[in-house]
């Protein structure tokens, strides 16, 4: 399988990290390259905004099996009003699984809004294939996971949830999965309008009162509402304060239970986390839970 | 002038800010006394989300002259779908100021949205009125401002911008302030529909590229491009990062300027610092310029 990583957001500041990625997505079977300006850097960016709209039509025109970004950062809403969105649509058609995670999600769910189609929550390819052995190296459940799922072997992941949803059973579009993303397209014509959803979640470095503030927002603005399910994965590197006096991930999530009666799911192993599974974004799946173990299918 | 100061948001760790608070608010002439839950605390929270948004009602129902918030924090978007939006309403009608700023934002803009009634930018009594000596005690600046604002003698504040705006002068609704919390109501019934207004934007603890973000979204929402100007304010203690080379505020606001005619002022001396002016939220205001000396005025 052809794979292409490029770089649609901040700039990759280890080219190191690009190599020993390519290498060991090698190793894992595909023919990778990187882009030509994959190393491209402009302040805080992966080159100037023309460089970066021009790789993302570039690799769209290519149509590689795989195109994966190469890191997150902040880049892509500069972008969302000029990118190319059929042709974009066009290489999905010929075959062309786009993933990534984290500033990807705004061309994840621009892709899905402006065309229909599909792509991958995975990992981007600097942080999932790129550290050093020393920082951990490549995780053997991610690198497995997003294997699978790009082969189109992967039909389902499992995960433990909260105890109160055995017997859960629902269908629906599949959608996520970047928190403070996904809202910063809120009122744009990025945001596509899925309902009756399975809507899955994440974030870094949000302190709970601000993954509720979003997820409120989320709520008021019509979107929680209109989905069957949401599935909240992992929100780290926050950092509490003195004035939480017990407020904290729990007691956030239980408020937001108390405000909608869509069943809120907790321990989906996705996020800015070394260990997570790999998610077919605009795919309709089906959620069923049986006791604590949740099943997220698309088979 | 009966002020009242109420707790709408987060707790208020120190009473004794208070106590500062209410002390120089009487120096300064107001009646001033605070609500019976003004310190009341849950988790972060000032009270329980009824405890405050009973407050709430309970000072909209006396109707004083002043109603100032004791500080920001987070706390208002629990509320926003259980305010009685007419009852502040009618305080309003009744003569009633609501002055604040940060979280406040959210309850100057429902209430903006919901009755079209306006309420003032200014000051929290905690951070305005409460610092000990040794933290700087109280701006003289802005405490004469919002004294003179809540008499209904100041007409108009003036700053100095960037260059290029000389012999601009528009009228519209001014509105904001809390870019954050502004952004937060994209998207729910609560952000009121200004066309054609002054937009002036602050907030705090945000790094340029989120600053950026959000002032994207406000563009690709379509809210940027229906006002006649945008007013900066400060955008204060926010940390760069190694990956900036080069860029910061002067680089995100030269960005923004690139992608609408809109005219992006900068200079106001509104925010999360020490010395702000008070500004009329919903009021229709002149903004002129000349040279380099920016006006904002509603007489």
């Amino acid at each position: 399988m052809r794979l292409t990583i490029f770089s649609p957001s901040g700039v990759v500041p280890d080219g190191l990290a690009l190599q020993r990625a390519l290498a060991r997505l090698h190793e894992l079977g595909f023919d990778a390259r990187r882009d030509r300006a994959a190393l491209a850097r402009r302040q805080r960016f992966a080159g100037s905004d023309e460089e970066r709209l021009a790789a993302i039509h570039r690799v769209a025109d290519d149509a590689p099996d795989v195109a994966m970004s190469t890191r997150g950062g902040y880049g892509l809403t500069r972008l969302l009003d000029a990118i190319a969105w059929k042709k974009l649509g066009r290489s999905v058609e010929r075959g062309t699984r786009w993933v990534g995670l984290s500033d990807f999600t705004a061309l994840q769910l621009g892709l899905l809004a402006h065309t229909g189609a599909g792509s991958w929550a995975g990992p981007c390819a600097t942080e999932g294939f790129g550290r050093t052995e020393a920082a951990g190296g490549v995780d053997d459940v991610t690198a497995a996971c997003f294997a699978e799922a790009m082969r189109g072997e992967l039909e389902a992941v499992g995960f433990r949830t909260d105890k109160g949803f055995d017997g859960l059973e629902v269908r629906g579009t599949l959608w996520g999965s970047n928190l403070a993303m996904l809202c910063s397209l809120l009122g744009t014509p990025h945001l596509p309008a899925v309902r009756g959803g399975v809507l899955f979640l994440e974030d870094v470095n949000e302190h709970p009162y601000r993954i509720e503030r979003m997820l409120l927002q989320l709520l008021q603005a019509g979107v929680l509402g209109a989905q069957k399910a949401v599935v909240l994965g992992q929100f780290d590197a926050w950092t509490p304060s003195p004035l939480d006096r017990g407020y904290g991930l729990k007691a956030m999530v239980a408020h937001l239970r108390s405000k909608t009666r869509v069943p809120i799911l907790t321990g989906l192993p996705f996020g800015h986390i070394p260990t997570k599974v790999t998610l077919p974004v605009g795919r309709r799946v089906t959620l069923a839970v049986q006791g604590q173990q949740a099943f997220i299918g698309w088979a």
